[in-house]
């Protein structure tokens, strides 16, 4: 099979070696916009060669896979899609998928079009970011097969079962709603996280002398590429208010506590908070 | 030498491991109130024996380790001082240092004690969570020196390098500050967000599934127990209530960038936040 990889940054690039390292793809090409990652893509192998004409790109392709950041995918794919003729295939990468999915509900080759979300990602961008293995054992998520051709479902589903992913099926408005409780918030609560440390320790030898694991880890989203997600952001725009909304109510409720010093109380919300050890072992 | 150590939950069992590990105690004596947990310290080895009483747990010992709660140290330490006679060395292993420092200040073997942060850990607790290796690398922060014995200090500055920690010295005010800024907080915002998202997720599987490695790393010191934290926060509650309103502020701005879709706003926001990945590459 020869799959064209529409954006060779951290999904994209992760996926082409992912897909190179499972024997999947006999040809593998790419398309990037900036020369920069193109030339370093190519170099790290990521890809066989690149195209700049996107409908040769696509024309070459049985699989067509468009990685590109959300903004920048509600155009790329009606083009791809303008372009490709059945049996061939596209699926996105994207974090968001209503307005995606609005998008092209119309056109005449939405059936080649499969919706997926690949939950797996790090703070890193580009191709230097791509890594082999990135999304063994993780989530895709596919959203809206009824849309797709059963046998573009079927041929991606595959795929993903290939990578070693777990497959679960949402309509894009449950994809949107639960990806903004479990992953979007805690990208915000990492970003104002490292805003408020520059912001009150100015003395940055301080930050990197005392931070331990535990402030790592929190603030490690906070490295991610505002590319990536002001889009995400702006397509979730409503999900990601409401539950920023909650997660300010529950700042404020152990602010409340603290200030109060109702120790009981606080107690009893970190016990609560502890149950998501059940969740996530 | 021979070393006492009082509490043998995450921080006192890793330190009885890894001063083992070491060569650095010839014999380890263990204080452990929980029946269960000194069961358990025993069984996997953490110490050679366990004492009840604590004078003569520590009559035997060379260092006493105090690697208790925080709210239990101000009256553990004291009681430690009450006992030993010069050249004993005690030293703590606590989250925050005023208030602790403040219930010894007039001590008169107050010289004998030396006030250590190691800044490590994990979210776990009790002996089971003990790991050897848990502090190599990482910052002891050493405070207030001044009012210890040389001798004291040297003994504890010679067995943190040899576990191979990093050594820097703060007075307990500045201590309690920073760790506000950059430990404290991180748990704060953790627990709020694993309130949140229990909160508007009610399918608890849909967490399972949709868990990506950002939001396990975001969500990950929210398995932290309360017999630790509270008494963290609660001595250190006004630097803590502090740095929570900046963040609250932080989290606001966020916010109403993206109610306004003030895009380009939020990016900028984003991108200043990036800037830990040049304090914490």
């Amino acid at each position: 099979m020869t799959i064209t990889i529409i954006g060779l940054g951290l999904i994209g690039g992760s996926l082409a070696l992912s897909l190179r390292q499972h024997g999947l793809a006999r040809r593998l090409l790419g398309v990037e916009q900036s020369p920069a990652h193109a030339r370093r893509a190519l170099e790290l192998g990521l890809v066989d060669a690149l195209e700049t004409d996107l409908p040769a790109a696509v024309r070459q392709a049985d699989l067509i896979v468009v990685a590109v950041p959300m903004d920048a995918l509600l155009t790329v794919l009606p083009a791809v899609l303008d372009t490709l003729t059945p049996p061939q295939v596209v699926i996105d990468v994207g974090s968001t998928k209503a307005a995606l999915l609005a998008a092209v509900a119309g056109h005449p080759r939405r059936g080649r079009f499969v919706a997926v979300h690949p939950m797996a990602g790090t703070e890193h961008s580009g191709p230097d970011a791509a890594v082999a293995g990135l999304f063994e054992g993780k989530t895709a998520v596919i959203c809206d097969t009824a849309a797709s051709d059963a046998d573009a479902v079927q041929l991606v589903e595959r795929l993903l079962r290939s990578l070693a992913m777990r497959l679960i099926y949402l309509d894009a408005a449950a994809h949107d709603l639960h990806t903004a409780y479990v992953s979007h918030i805690s990208h915000i609560s990492s970003f104002a996280l490292a805003l408020t440390v520059l912001e009150k320790e100015k003395e940055e030898q301080r930050i990197f002398d005392l931070a331990s694991g535990g402030f790592e880890s929190t603030v490690r989203l906070a490295k991610s590429a505002p590319a990536t997600w002001v889009p995400i952001f702006r397509q979730n725009r409503l999900n990601v208010l409401d539950v920023l909304d909650e997660h300010l109510h529950q700042l404020h409720k152990l602010r409340a506590l603290l200030a109060g010093e109702d120790y009981e109380g606080l107690a009893g919300q970190i016990q609560a908070a502890n149950h998501i050890s059940k969740i996530l072992p």
